[in-house]
């Protein structure tokens, strides 16, 4: 507890501090995420980073559960986790409302999520994500307006539609391959969403070998068949048997074209990495060569509210992180102008002397709405004048002894030097018009 | 990993589910803490809840450091913790830029903390917190600014002057009275500082009992009757050495004063539970009989960036919690009516055959900034209008064959009853004028 040795001011490894430039680009992030779904009328949600980590034992799928998870014992003895995804604490919400919740529900969040990973390009131990989902619809249009949520979410970060791809497909479509067709048991079934899942991390040799070491010869090579179908006609004319789950995924790629969303594919090797989800699902790609990865995705999840004891409800959405979205905004070159929105920055000659005045005129301007800070500094005028601008200050005024005196102040614009002096009785008068004009 | 027992709904113990009205609440406090600090010149500012442990265990006092925290080993061997409050978090980005951030710099964040205690009326084991600083003015008028702040949220959030009082104090006062008049150890000090947190919470006897244990008699009775004094007056006159901290006590209570902030009392019983205070703390009390407590508080803290290898840096602020504020709101009657922002709910009179036009008409809507949810329950449209109503929607409008046919659609104002019809084409014209009217 005495003096020691001194502390590091680095943050904990893997995550971020956001001082306030970064801060405004994780802003900017959310503000474009949460117009988009308030927008289609989703309300927001929230909870608590600390879940009861058997969560996600069940569902989530080893790796994370297990590997990756940031799982201790609270002082009470229980087991718990800072959340890894954000999907089973909604399941939960919806569960335990489940009877008195008008359904279908669309919800929304935007929160942090932790795994325990080396930290990467375009991966952290934290990152910040919307989750959009409707809970309580089973028909396909749901699936539908979460594709295009997505899909209006690019476009109102400035995307334009070659600077993305969707790529779409269906989990249960695989799930019926695997069971009806190909007729292989359930482990070796996740043992395959697993492989697939990194399918576009190696090279074609090696992840043949791969599926030919979990499978059957003849298995393996009608699977590779399915996985390598750019169109679902193909499909339709190999696998019959997969006639009926294939409707869905033609049905909505029908759909999209019809919604003039012009950049979805069928990819048959698409399956996500996590285990509950049950139909159509979707990832968004970046098409930018120096970026050229998955961006986010979702899909349906009809049975991960089995794990509580209330009735299953039906759910779709999609989770979409700051991380990756910030690497694209990057790549692409979408990043807006993001300043500090600092109207006055008020100078005083003398702290002692002049500060009371100050901030009497400072509460002036903010009963008009004005955002005012007072220079507190003790430094020259000329160094306050430049540290305002730094600031990201639109106007700055001086106040000395004259000024007090003849109770007038002037109000310099610092983009343009303008100048307009006013007395500070009318003050209110002034900026009530126009925040950002004295003039 | 396979069926088994289903899973409890509950959160984790002591932390909130947020439901779409919670949420409505907490970022109805968010929102006026973000525009009160703002129209300061606050810049935002935010980290990760994961730090590594040793920032507390410096100056944050044992019993926040060991004994309430959320504290582990990673899986890298690191000895982390969940922030338990902001303040180490903010010195130590302040310090890590030191050297290229120009001061003073006023910061502000609205953080989640966790303390494992517990859970009661006003504490859980997480919290939302917001918290403004000013970093690099030693002057009094940033002590004064803070204060003046604090006062502002407090206006801001609707209560008058009577809902609540500030209490002033110095904690360099007390070091002074210890170290230069009672000439007491420094980890006496520290019991003392635990002591005199918990006054309010034990009767008098018990009170002047604990200060007797821990001093002899003389020394006992000349820190009580510093304790009881009412006035800053009693204090110069029997304890003459502590003229010069004084000063700034009596010039803060002056200036406070002026500034016409009236409800501020000295109080010299006020120490506040964290080691690192030096200079100036204040608390907001709740005057409220049935919440008499208090709601959050601050002060000057000059020396706790002394535990990094860079220049220390002073510091005056305070954290404002939205769990003690939410009380206060509630005991005052003070929460304004929060609803959801939903402006048109589009009822189908069949899903399958009519969702395609209405995701169109929503699509129309929604680029004219109208908040369109499309009802895809299946339900009858009675049955969605009621719905719509309970979801907070401003119009509805039902979609048919008839509507598809006429391309003409019957706006409802649910709070009215009053009905407009327009054609789809002119949707946008509509709406673009009058977000929330479209007649």
């Amino acid at each position: 507890m005495n003096d020691s040795q001194p502390i590091e001011t680095d943050s904990y490894k893997g995550v971020r501090d956001f001082y306030p430039d970064d801060l405004r680009r994780r802003e900017y992030l959310e503000q474009v995420m949460r117009q988009t779904v308030e927008a289609f009328g989703y309300e927001a949600i929230d909870a608590s980073v600390l879940e009861p980590a058997e969560l996600y034992d069940a569902k989530s799928g080893e790796e994370l559960a297990q590997e990756q998870s940031y799982r201790f014992t609270d002082r009470g003895g229980r087991d718990i986790m800072l959340r890894p995804e954000m999907t089973p604490t909604v399941a939960r919400m919806i569960s335990a409302r489940a009877k008195s919740l008008s359904f279908p529900a669309r919800w929304y969040s935007i929160a942090n999520v932790f795994r325990y990973e080396r930290p990467q390009h375009g991966r952290l131990r934290e990152h910040w994500q919307l989750n959009a989902d409707i809970f309580g619809a089973d028909s396909l249009v749901a699936d539908l307006e979460v594709i295009i949520l997505a899909h209006e979410l690019m476009k109102n970060l400035g995307a334009k539609e070659d600077d993305f791809i969707i790529k779409l497909s269906s989990r249960g479509l695989f799930t019926r391959l695997c069971e009806d067709v190909l007729e292989i048991d359930q482990e070796t079934q996740a043992d395959l969403a697993r492989t697939i899942d990194k399918k576009s991390k190696i090279d074609k040799d090696s992840f043949n070998g791969a599926i030919h070491d979990l499978l059957e010869t003849e298995a393996a090579e009608r699977l590779l068949t399915y996985l390598s179908a750019g169109d679902t006609k193909i499909i339709r004319e190999k696998f019959p048997n997969l006639a009926l789950p294939l409707n869905d995924v033609e049905e909505l790629l029908e759909q999209l074209k019809e919604r003039e969303i012009g950049n979805v594919v069928f990819e048959p090797a698409l399956i996500r990495g996590l285990d509950y989800y049950t139909g159509s699902v979707f990832e968004v790609f970046d098409t930018h060569p120096q970026n050229n990865r998955s961006l986010f995705g979702g899909g349906r999840y009809d049975n991960l509210m089995d794990m509580f004891a209330t009735e299953p409800v039906p759910a779709v959405g999609f989770g979409a992180g700051d991380v990756t979205l910030a690497n694209f905004l990057e790549a692409h070159e979408l990043w807006p102008e993001l300043g500090n929105s600092l109207d006055v920055s008020i100078c005083l000659v003398d702290t002692d002397t002049h500060a009371a005045f100050g901030y009497q005129v400072a509460k002036k301007l903010r009963s008009s709405n004005v955002k005012t800070r007072v220079d507190i500094s003790g430094k020259g005028v000329g160094t306050q004048i430049k540290q305002a601008d730094e600031a990201g200050a639109e106007f700055v005024t001086i106040i000395g002894d004259d000024e007090i005196e003849s109770e007038e102040l002037t109000f310099k614009k610092l983009a343009t030097g303008e100048e307009t002096t006013v007395a500070v009785t009318d003050l209110s008068d002034v900026f009530i018009d126009n925040t950002n004009d004295p003039a």
